[in-house]
């Protein structure tokens, strides 16, 4: 047996859960070895269970695991989940009881005043709220750690600079997001061919208080959200992957699009500096070309792992506008968790 | 010969010139007796000059025209001009000092000082730039008139009355566009397939401006900008018709979305009232449905004359956000044009 | 109350069910009086249990209908069925035992001996099975009456006019299918954009067995169908309307394009000389331009009613092929069976 | 300067230009070292030229080549060309008798009686048409070497090995097209969004007869066409890459689907036997699924250089009908090209 570390996906059959069992094929840290997911499919092969629906086949050390049943009773440690919000809530806390480490893409516990919204380069010291909730829920050894709502996640990295920097007072964004961001079956055809959907439940909710609970600090019992307003509006279009932002910002310090430009070229943080093996070489990358970034062309740069930013320029009513691409089901979802994990595991918190 | 005044088309092959004949196709008060174009189609039958790209075949009155160059020489008195930016400068000029009326769609002269740029529900008294620009010019009966930049048209249709009763202060907008405002062939496929491109050639500045002049005020001899300030990004979407907005506005006086909502509901002015063939019958139609309006469902309510507007609610930054969306090639362009010169004619401007 | 007769649609909330609505909206004979659908929404209004997905609103005299389950307590004689094949077969056949006319869009009974197969401008004869089924099921006044699936319609039309002058030998199909024809929420997008699925689950069959029953002859007890081979490949492609299928065909007397195109062109049949009011006055349209008929730009020719035909040549490997395109939910739905109706109640059968 | 053998680009700024240079970066035979294109890019820097369209940047090697125009004056011994149809003919003819080999994609001469019409898998004995083209055409060292339309390569990849094995009689094929095949910029969006356009110039003929080209024999002189019937019908679909085609055949041996699977599967030729670079491990991959390949999920399978087959069953009307996929710009282009001069080198006509 391999000396990685042995982690268990739950939602395994689902989008987030395939994208999980995809990014994680060759991982030098981590091996999947429990797949989890609902009644429904328990007790089947999980190349039997699974509607596949990735590029490339099914990893074969996976391909003949049997699925599990998303209950405590799971053997693995470390479990990256992608469960449905539906079902999330409850079995995420089961498990983190019982002594397991949760990476959960889910809502459900990402605004729980005791459980970290962690995205590595903006927040690290975050995971200080881990002992927090250890205390707080009783868990020993188990932890729930979260990473954002895809919108958020790449709204968050480009902000992230710029309010350590100059300080965010206002932010407007407009989303056109993917259909791979609502999951398989998600948005049926004869609602997305040729046609734009101004309307994502829940989504522009998540965008204006998640980004400010990243941006918070650390207190020392919890986070103090960061103090400036966002407004989001969020649109599907008929895109397969990546999702589009166009962003206005007021900032405190007086500067220059050349200044911000060459901030965020320059961004580099913890995961680059610990070298965990998903981070992006370049967390943000400024693209010149006037009409870039573009999902289709754009999308992959740096592995789907980097926030792309391009048009920065002045704007008539905030002070800057920007535009933004990041790949929703992997630096947006499946790659967050792991970079999570990853960070946890450079810091220490995976030794049993 | 029928009673209706004969007009011509300007760029009559063209994505826009098409629009033209079609929509005045029956029209009460026109009939297209002369199409104009390019060099390289005079002398042709319509028919065989263009590649006709509408749903319905063309009309049997206009497939047999001659086409003919566009030169002061044409014998029509009016003109709806879907030229392009590049030539419609000189030969719409050219046209007016030999005495004729265009309606044009063209940006070229929309801010020039003594030219009207005109939406009849918001500023029919602009028409009163028409003797302004006749001095000035030296023009014997002749004149431009201007409709908007096609995302233009919706968002100053919507502030409009807002601007009235509320006063505007800032607005903040984000557009999808559909690819057929762009013409033919316009976008390629492989630019649009699957993506969302971020930018759009000289529609940001023309929103940012054109929305101002729209809402100004005739002092007498000019138009004063109304005051306030526009933020627009433009995007492009694969969405064949219908242009999506995403709004958000600051206004001076305090008010509701109940209010507003209401205000758009019962909003009818001058085209309403002289009963113009073109006129919507709302020329705002707000809907209640959370994810409405959308381009493929709701683009041809009142034949694709009216601006949609929904999600009308608080916005955090600013103070009221909504979505809006209108026909482009209808009442952004060549139906826009149709009405302006219904409204010329009520006016008695076309008396010769 | 209207002199019109009142009729009731089963599975009126789905993709089908809807098109029957919005089709009998206005209709001359025909008047919607009560809705059916599955055991989940009856009780709501109408308006309440749908999610409407057409194009113009819910009309007025159906919105507040009640929605019954599908029960042989319906109270209308003569029932539009939408209905999902998984329970069609049976609900349908107990409303033909308690007097009920069923107008059935479903394949469940398409191939039963004793259930005619109808195009009214086909095999309008084949309402003599009527007779049998009773007297075979014991039924007193009801009955079940198919029309085909939707990529079978197109085909057979234009085969039967070829089969009837020319004797058809061999035909090879292969469709590219519209999303609508699997109903909502149906293909999701992550299947399809920019994507083609080549495979429809039973499609091919029903095109290879259903094309002969429609174009066989009645023998006074069943039908004798026809005897040619039809070899079907059906996919599935990202247009929204309109099923286009590229065709070559055997046949055994000699002729030539021109004068297979002539007889298309010329062809009409029962339903144009009955004045039925749904019968497109073509039931076939040829189309001279190389590059079409395009389900974009061709799909609502004669309301969706024809059957467009066009690039008629030779073929290297069979005599002939052409491409055909039919509007799926309209002629290939909904509107056959409503096309049927009216064949039914020109003929007598509706009489109490 | 590196080992590698310097190969130039024609019609280097294209869409098949630049799928030369993407897939030649890092080939471990070649390096690009020339870009040729129209005289209005020539003189100017590569990455000022062009607009380049691929997903990964243009290679640093080559970014700063100078543009130079497409003549006999160029310095390269070996010349992949992506030139227009329009002015291939003449320019491949010129740069062969100055003694350059020129590896062509265009159509001008693929069927030329002494130009070779090569897929290395199926004929690559058809090279020794070199010497007889030499001859015939006085040429000093050069030749002109050309692959296949995109769409027949991979039926002809299909067909190769049942014509050894069966001997194919009839082929009937329909063809659902990627908008890559017409390059940039190619299908305006106007034209393809949720629609199918079923033609494309020239396109069936292509396949008609180089299909009975590449699968026939040399006789010393010239080439034995194929003797079997293909009818072929092209249609294009909203599909960036990845060309899907509807086949069915008739052979003349009895056999059975799985027997075929097996002998498609098992297929390996001469460029896996020499172990040219850009040889796929599986000429044809075959799939079980009854829904693939899909273009989305499968076009890239062996760096889209295999050609993918699946639903592999019986025909009512000849004997066997299938899917297959190709990736156009891959194999059925640039890559196409490439595996060809791989060819030759091995083959040592390179060899100055």
């Amino acid at each position: 047996m391999s000396e990685k570390l042995g982690v268990g996906v739950l939602g395994a059959t689902g989008a987030v859960g395939q994208k999980f069992i995809k990014l994680l094929e060759g991982h030098p840290w981590f091996e999947v070895r429990e797949v989890a997911a609902s009644e429904r499919t328990a007790g089947k092969r999980y190349a039997d269970a699974v509607s596949w629906k990735q590029t490339s086949p099914i990893p074969p050390s996976v391909r003949d695991l049997e699925v599990q049943p998303c209950t405590p009773n799971l053997r693995s440690r470390i479990f990256f989940s992608g469960l449905d919000a539906s079902i999330a809530g409850e079995a995420e806390e089961d498990l983190a009881k019982s002594g397991k480490i949760v990476l959960s893409n889910s809502r459900n516990h990402r605004l729980d005043e005791d459980v970290p919204l962690i995205i590595p380069e903006l927040n690290a010291d975050h995971l200080d709220l881990i002992p927090v909730q250890r205390a707080k829920r009783n868990l020993k050894g188990g932890a729930i750690v979260t990473n954002s709502n895809c919108s958020t996640m790449f709204l968050a990295m480009a902000l992230g600079p710029l309010h350590k920097e100059f300080t965010v007072e206002r932010v407007f964004v407009v989303t056109m997001q993917a259909v791979s961001g609502a999951g398989y079956p998600g948005v049926p055809s004869l609602d997305i061919l040729g046609n734009v959907i101004p309307y994502i439940g829940g989504e522009e909710e998540k965008m204006e208080v998640e980004t400010r609970k990243i941006l918070g600090s650390f207190n020392g019992k919890g986070i103090d959200f960061a103090d400036f307003a966002v407004s989001a509006q969020c649109n599907r279009v008929a895109v397969e992957d990546g999702h589009t932002e166009a962003v206005s910002v007021k900032i405190r310090r007086r500067t220059t699009p050349d200044e911000i430009a060459e901030l965020w070229r320059s961004f580099c943080s913890v995961p680059q500096a610990l070298g965990l093996p998903s981070a992006p070489e370049h967390p943000i990358v400024v693209m010149d070309s006037q009409d870039r970034p573009q999902p289709r062309f754009d999308v992959n740069i740096c592995h789907g792992m980097s926030t792309i930013i391009g048009r920065i320029r002045l704007c008539p009513v905030l002070d800057f506008k920007f535009v933004l691409l990041g790949h929703n089901t992997i630096r947006g979802a499946a790659g967050a968790s792991i970079l999570n994990a990853e960070l946890l595991k450079a810091r220490g918190f995976l030794q049993s």
